[in-house]
Parts: structure tokens; C-alpha cells; sequence
């Protein structure tokens, strides 16, 4: 392998993993020598990083010597249980579950918004909630056009959130439903399910616990996240969080209302095409906005449907759509650590080429 | 046939024309005779009404000769060009078309919401949009408690809204999907296609046509006819509608902004649980709301995720979900004719038992 950095993976057999193998080799990602790592079922299963077989090891506490930069993503439970070992051992951890995500001394990252808290001297990053990365690459760049006083989202999840099991579900779930609907024999399995409902031609908000305010954790995490991405402490955001029958890009409908005077549609449109990370697709003519199907294996969030709100006075509207395991999950984690390497602080001088 | 009315069906073989068929059944219409109408092409196919096999006819301008009430449900450029032929054969229309909803003469009615406007004087009733109809089941009942300033809604649309095609669409391009995933040789046909976008495991804005404030046809409808039934007609409504891969079920995410202090999440659901065409689905602990699977099929439309929103000093939250086909087409269509009839005044005197 070349000289760079030594990687290890972190639930490198889910959906996300499989994300990082792949974005390693397309990203050119600068690395000597890469360990997956997950939990001790997956053991001994394989799998290819450019043309070389891997093995899976189980993650342990002791599974960290030597490593630069550990990539968590298995899970709260297991980044609360591990990553301290990984920072002992003297790695930089970019953690993708919401284990530390709202600790005051966690940089909690979405680079195009926040990148300059990158310092090359913390040692955990956090990922943000896929939800809350998704949205404010595309609000971020209207912050310009005047204050931004309150947020109202409702978003159509895809399966990916909920991991490859979940995005099996839905597969299984829905040739099942269809044999169903044909008046054939049952086909599919339906057993093993993840979700509490039926997902094949259905959607149902999301399934985490709902608490005291009738919001549920999802929707907790995107405004608790989203007030620490934007440093926006009051930020006044209303979300409803709703899983569609999609397999891996999540859409959210945006209604963003300004302090003063809304913006124009041009200048909304004008300030998305400067933004890093924001592809706008927004033909009216061809009826032509984004959808996962166009976001899926895109790095850029896209925007369209933009439009002043007519119910409010200074108010925007607008429909976006990200890669949920990529922009939302496994891009974003390469491009902090590749943020890390740049701001020309990493942790073991000697291993630099 | 029992003695009642001489009835019509205008697109008879299309998805709500079936509802028609189930519903007379369901709810003992009194039906004299039944009347099957469609386009040339589906002249001589057959349906079954109480056990006897009808046979579809062309609806043209002379087929309403002795007719009592005619339902049509076949676009609204055939409602333009047949209603007035029908109305002048003596027939009352219940058309569900958009056609002649906004026209000040006609009475469009949401019979919880606006069924005083059912006199038995007029000719023409329209049924609202389907979006409409359901969203405003849910919210009018809240307008005893303040007065509603704004509406902010995002739908979830379902197949059914584009007629049984597109449900069809939607089964055999996600069989075709399913197979392409698996690995398998191309199943279905994705021939014939009616949709502008692929619709397996994907979703788009609403297809109709974007006007130049950049709201679409359907999110105008609602906007429109919204204003008319409750009778506010500077309501400001905020609103955008996007079809979801879901066979026959709407859902909404709403915001409703009053203009005063806003009622307790106490007072909503009261409220709503005395509620004509309302039920209430909201169990925070198990994680049930309204969801496509529990609305399909149903009259009434679920309600549920009532909360206060917490980004708005009086605005609340919730998630609704209604089945296009019943409540939002036919169902509701049935219900207009059936206030017709109680209203005593029925066009003509000799029919009546």
C-alpha cells in the first residue's frame, strides 16, 4: 500500500462502510494501511480495498495501536464504548453516530458550514445527524441574504438511515407486497424486521421514541445539531421527520423564513450556485427538482422547487435532496479527516509522505 | 332494482369509478338503475354491481336521458364537455373533476366542513381536490378554537391521485426495480409509462404543470379551492405536494399558525375527537400515527403527531393521513348525493319511495 495514513473502519460491513472503501479509492485518500473492524459476527467475512482482500476483525478496545484515523459508524453504543480506547491509542476519530455529538468540546462538522472548526488539534469529530447535514448544506449559503429566523421542514427518509438491514427490508418487504398485489404466491421473506411497521408502499414517521414535547429523536437531534452547526443557539426550527419507501437518498421540504425582508428568488438562486456542495435542479419547464433517484451516489446536495412562500412575507421555499449514506454519512466523515490533513497539524508528523 | 334513483356513472372503469361501485353496495344507495359510462375504448368491458353484470356505454352527450344523479370521474376536460348535457337531461352532477370547482355557482363541498352548502337547488356539486379535501377534514375542526392565520403543508402523495395507470405504473416498474437490484433479468413491463419520473423507490414533486410564482397545479388547487370551502378567502397557505412511491393513501405533514394565543394540545385533540370524518391516531408509545397502510381503504382521516410547535409561539403540528380514493374522491362524492337526498328536495318528487 502507499505511504500515508493508518485507517481503521468501524462497522466497515454496513452500508456506510461500504461507502468509505469505496470513497477511499475514488478520493485517492492517502492511506498506508487500512483495518476493518465490526462487531464479532462479521468476523472473518472479507472485504476489497483497491483489488486487496480484507479481512474483518472484531472491534475491540485494543484494536487501535497504530491507528491515525479511526472511522466510526456502528452505532451510539459502540462509539460510547470505543473511541475512548481509539483516542488513547492515539487516533483521530471521526465518529458518525451521535454519541458525542452535542458534547461542548466535540466539533460537531458539516465542512462546507462549519469546516473552520477543523483545527487539527481535536481529536474527536463528530458527524452530524444525516438529516441535519442534508438540510444546512443548502440553508447555510441564504444566511448571507439576511437573517434566518425560523425553519420549517417536513422530510421523506430513505431507507439507508436505517442501515443495509433496513434497505434489505424494503426490498424483501415490497416483492413480497407485490407477489401479494399479483395474486401469486408469497414471495420474499418478512422475516427479521427491523422496523415496527409495514414499510412496501407505505411511510410512517420515524421510528425513534418520542418524547415529552411529542417530538421524536430524530427531529430532536436535526434542531439540537442544526443550532450547533449554524452557532444559532435560539434557532427556531419546526421538523417532522417521515420515512418514505426510498432506499437511499433522503428529500426534505424547506420553508425558510428571514428576520427582514426575504430575498429574492434570484438572489436565493444566485447564492446556492456560489455554494460548496449544492447542485441546483430546479427546471419548471421539464418539472424537472431534485429526487433521490437523481441524488443517489451524488456527493452535492440539490435544491430546487425554490420559490418565495406566498403565505408568508418574507419567506422562501424550496425542495432539497442528499445521498444519506454519502453527503450524509460516510462523505462527510472523509472530507473532515481530509480537512485534518490539509490544516497540516496531524497528530504523527513522521508518517507524513 | 330496488326503487330509488336513476344513476350514472361517468368513468366507470377508472380507480374511483370502482369506489362508486363498492360504496352504492356499502352504503345502500338507493339505486333504481345504474348506468356505466366511459370513453369509446372501454365500451363493452363489464362490471358488478349487487351481484348483476353490468356493461360499460359510451358517455356522450345523449346518455343522461332519465338519469337522477350523475357521478363523473373522468378528467375534466369530459366533465367540461358532458356536465352541461347531463344537467340538461335533468340530472344533479356530483362531479369530481376540477372543472367547474371554482366556479362561483358551484358549490364546492367538503360535506363535514361546508355540507350547508348542499340545498338542494343546485345542479352541479364539485368535489374538491383530493389533497384538500383531506387536509381540511383535519384542520376546520380546529377553527372553533382561534382563528387560523396560515397553513404550512407538505404532502406525501400516492399513486391512486393519477388514476389506476399509475398505480399499475408504480407496481410493475417496482417489480422491474426489485428484479434489477436482485440481479435478475428485466421483470415487468415499463412500457406505457404515464409519470414523468421513475417512481420505484423514488418520489417527485407533484407532476403538473409549475405556474410562475413556482407552485405547481396541484399545490394551486389547494391553495384555491382551500380558500373557497372554508370560506377565507385571504387565507395564507403554504404548500408543496410531492408524489411518494405509496399505492392509494395521502399523507400530510401541517402547521397551523393562529392568530391568537394557540389552543393546548389538549384542546386540539378534543377538539378533533368530536370530529365528523376524523380519527385520531396518535400513540406516542408504540410510535403509531397515521401512516398510507391505516388510512387505505378507511372513510375517515387519521390524525395524529399533535404537538405544539415549538418554533411558533401559537402554532400547531400534526400528520394526517386520508385514503384518496374514498374520502378523497368518491366517498365523499357519495356522501354530497346523499345530503342531496336528505335534503327533501330532490329533483324529481315521483322517484322517491
Amino acid at each position: 500500500m502507499a505511504i500515508g495514513f493508518n485507517v481503521a473502519i468501524v462497522g466497515a460491513t454496513g452500508a456506510v462502510g461500504n461507502e468509505f472503501l469505496r470513497l477511499f479509492e475514488e478520493r485517492n485518500f492517502p492511506i498506508a494501511s487500512l483495518r476493518l473492524l465490526a462487531s464479532a459476527r462479521s468476523v472473518g467475512q472479507t472485504a476489497t480495498y483497491k483489488g486487496e482482500t480484507l479481512t474483518i476483525q472484531e472491534a475491540k478496545p485494543d484494536s487501535f495501536e497504530g491507528i491515525d484515523f479511526a472511522f466510526f459508524s456502528a452505532g451510539a453504543s459502540r462509539s460510547r464504548n470505543l473511541v475512548p480506547a481509539a483516542v488513547e491509542a492515539g487516533a483521530i476519530v471521526i465518529d458518525n453516530s451521535s454519541a458525542f455529538r452535542m458534547d461542548p468540546r466535540v466539533p460537531l462538522v458539516v465542512p462546507e458550514v462549519n469546516g473552520n472548526l477543523v483545527d487539527g488539534i481535536s481529536r474527536v469529530y463528530a458527524v452530524p445527524n444525516c438529516t441535519a447535514i442534508i438540510l444546512l448544506v443548502a440553508v447555510n449559503p441564504l444566511r448571507e441574504l439576511g437573517e434566518i429566523e425560523r425553519l420549517v421542514v417536513s422530510t421523506y427518509q430513505s431507507a439507508s438511515g436505517g442501515g443495509a438491514k433496513v434497505m434489505n427490508e424494503l426490498i424483501e418487504e415490497t416483492a413480497h407486497e407485490i407477489g401479494a398485489l399479483r395474486g401469486l404466491p408469497a414471495e420474499g421473506a418478512k422475516s427479521e424486521k427491523v422496523l415496527p411497521h409495514p414499510y412496501a408502499f407505505n411511510l410512517f414517521s420515524h421510528n425513534t421514541p418520542v418524547n415529552e414535547f411529542g417530538y421524536n429523536e430524530e427531529e430532536w437531534k436535526v434542531i439540537e445539531e442544526s443550532r450547533k452547526i449554524l452557532d444559532l443557539p435560539e434557532l427556531r426550527i419546526n421538523v417532522t421527520c417521515v420515512r418514505v419507501p426510498v432506499l437511499r437518498a433522503h428529500s426534505e421540504s424547506v420553508t425558510i423564513e428571514f428576520a427582514g425582508e426575504a430575498p429574492s428568488e434570484e438572489q436565493v438562486r444566485e447564492a446556492l450556485s456560489r455554494a460548496p456542495g449544492v447542485r441546483i435542479v430546479d427546471d419548471r419547464e421539464s418539472n424537472t427538482f431534485p429526487m433521490p433517484i437523481l441524488a443517489s451516489g451524488q456527493g452535492d446536495v440539490l435544491v430546487g422547487r425554490i420559490r418565495k412562500d406566498l403565505s408568508h412575507p418574507s419567506a422562501i421555499s424550496m425542495f432539497i435532496a442528499g445521498d444519506q449514506l454519502l453527503k450524509g454519512a460516510a462523505l462527510n466523515a472523509v472530507q473532515i479527516a481530509e480537512m485534518v490533513i490539509n490544516v497540516g497539524q496531524p497528530y504523527r508528523d513522521e508518517q507524513f509522505v
